[in-house]
């Protein structure tokens, strides 16, 4: 029996919903380090194997949601109206439908995303994140984080781990209503742990993480390996953040994320997000790492390289990635 | 019980050797459309999967053999003599020995290379190709080409497929000692059938085609599914090659190359024998066909692109990649 994604709305939610008061949440971006990559079901966006992230610090997503006066939606992303009809509008709104089910509770719907759009980064995760959390607050439903979570996966399953700064894991579950798919904490604090992000092209990919993902289960002979070795991976990885052994988790997340990418190399006919560029800057981390500095590249669905490495290689990374945006995940805030 | 390569040469050549004729052998290189990579026994060169190849016409190795008047063995490669402590003379001693068995039957042997250096193709398969067709002669052994191409694979896993011109296919096997395991011609004639090599850099690459073989099979956790899928892949390749289907050889030889880069990839750590250069040139190859060109693409263990299309894209091969050196695999000799 196939589940609705709908049924596991009205299954959390009041049958009548009110608007109680004006929301303003903020939902960090974040990078997996053990990658998710396959999905066993697309409607509920359940994963085929856990995955384990670090979060962007303030850079993210901020909702804010109050009453629409005139009784019309309104969607504005970083200060500018956007038409209803537009794919980022539209989307946004089919999930807050998932909460109101017809009812009469028209919305004015505010997002800024800090992350530079330079960057490249994906504002998916963050951007249903706030929506959700903004949600539950708007309409007082003091649904705790757990269930937030797994609500925001319908709507982007790279969203269920944006609810927390640090190392946050997203368990894969194993019911078919997903009910036990969802992230949680990770309760490590590690302040000399850094990010770069190193921005190689900000133009708009061509084939999106979701259709990538579907078109490597779907075709990659490689893929049929990947959940098992990225369930170990994962549990891997969350042992090296336990024991801040941060060769093991570098060495482990570079090898995670190539071999997320080799399953796509090996999709048919090939996907491939990285650019010529990619690989170079591939091959100066290996250099880096050959002259003994801990650095290591993590790559999503797209061209861009994210370096992980500790506050003492800093220096050693800002000259040889001048243009890298460094982030400190366990700053204050 | 392990067989020693040593047992297979006893068992096809005669107790005592005597020097018949003076000999001189040609064997063309191959390219591999379905690819060789990793070996269910290294001593005696025995592959996972079975591989299909085209070879390259006069491209290749002509060697010549001698008796060595000073009664010392001399070799000469490309006119040049190189001294026996050098690698490349002491695996061609250390093979010519595995025939001789300690008998004194001082040779000379020079072997040319029609490939040119800059094309940075392996020369490996000629080579131990046109040293066993040589030594053959000059021993007048008279065996045939299955077993040239059996004892020539001890050598060097791909020069089983170098004793013929045009298709050949090497099957994997399933005796231990390998008497099942060698290449076979393919009875067909293409004449618009092209190769191109695009030659990304001349530099000697930094891990062995071997030891990267090696080292993909031991840590790639995709690598488990490479045997089954480069199987599958080999008898498709040959079914295209016998229907003259170009855009399905052309399909799957790409896929295929790309599956092993994408074993490597996923290896741990990483090996990466393609450059950022050749990720251009694969993508300008995506573009042609996106043009509606049919091209398509094929790398092994080293930086190089080779592309085969057919006679009617050469214009557009020459346009695109005013580099590359074009083959025409069944012209006349």
């Amino acid at each position: 029996m196939t589940i609705s994604a709908q049924s596991i709305f009205d299954g959390l939610l009041p049958e009548r919903l009110s608007f109680r008061s004006e929301a303003d949440y903020f939902a960090p971006s974040n990078i997996a380090l053990s990658k998710y990559w396959g999905k066993r079901d697309k409607e509920l966006n359940l994963p085929l194997n856990s995955s384990l992230s670090i979060s962007l610090h303030k850079w993210g997503s901020q909702t804010k949601i109050s009453v629409a006066a005139d009784g019309r939606d309104q969607v504005r992303l970083n200060g500018e109206a956007v038409d209803l009809e537009q794919p980022f509008a539209r989307k946004l709104i089919a999930f807050v439908d998932r909460f109101r089910r017809g009812q009469n509770l028209p919305l004015n719907i505010q997002t800024f995303n800090s992350i530079p759009t330079a960057a490249g980064l994906a504002s998916s995760a963050s951007g249903f994140a706030a929506l959700t959390g903004a949600l539950d607050q708007a309409f007082g439903l003091g649904l705790p984080k757990d269930k937030l979570s797994m609500l925001a996966r319908i709507g982007s399953g790279s969203a269920s781990r944006s609810f927390w700064h640090g190392f946050v894991q997203w368990d894969r579950g194993q019911l078919t209503d997903g009910r036990d798919s969802f992230a949680r904490h990770i309760d490590v604090q590690w302040p000399e742990f850094r990010i770069a992000i190193i921005n190689v092209t900000s133009k708009p990919k061509s084939v999106s993480s979701r259709d990538g993902m579907n078109h490597t289960v779907a075709t990659s002979p490689l893929y049929k390996v990947w959940p098992e070795q990225a369930e170990r991976d994962c549990a891997d990885i969350g042992a090296a953040v336990q024991d801040k052994d941060f060769s093991k988790l570098g060495t482990l997340a570079e090898a995670n994320a190539l071999a997320m990418h080799a399953t796509m190399m090996a999709a048919r006919p090939g996907l491939q997000y990285l650019l010529p560029e990619s690989f170079t800057i591939l091959e100066k981390v290996r250099e880096l790492r050959a002259d003994g500095h801990e650095v290591y590249a993590t790559m999503d669905a797209g061209p861009n390289v994210k370096l992980i490495f500790l506050q003492s290689s800093e220096d050693d990374v800002n000259a040889n990635f001048p243009q890298a945006q460094i982030i400190e995940p366990f700053a204050a805030l």
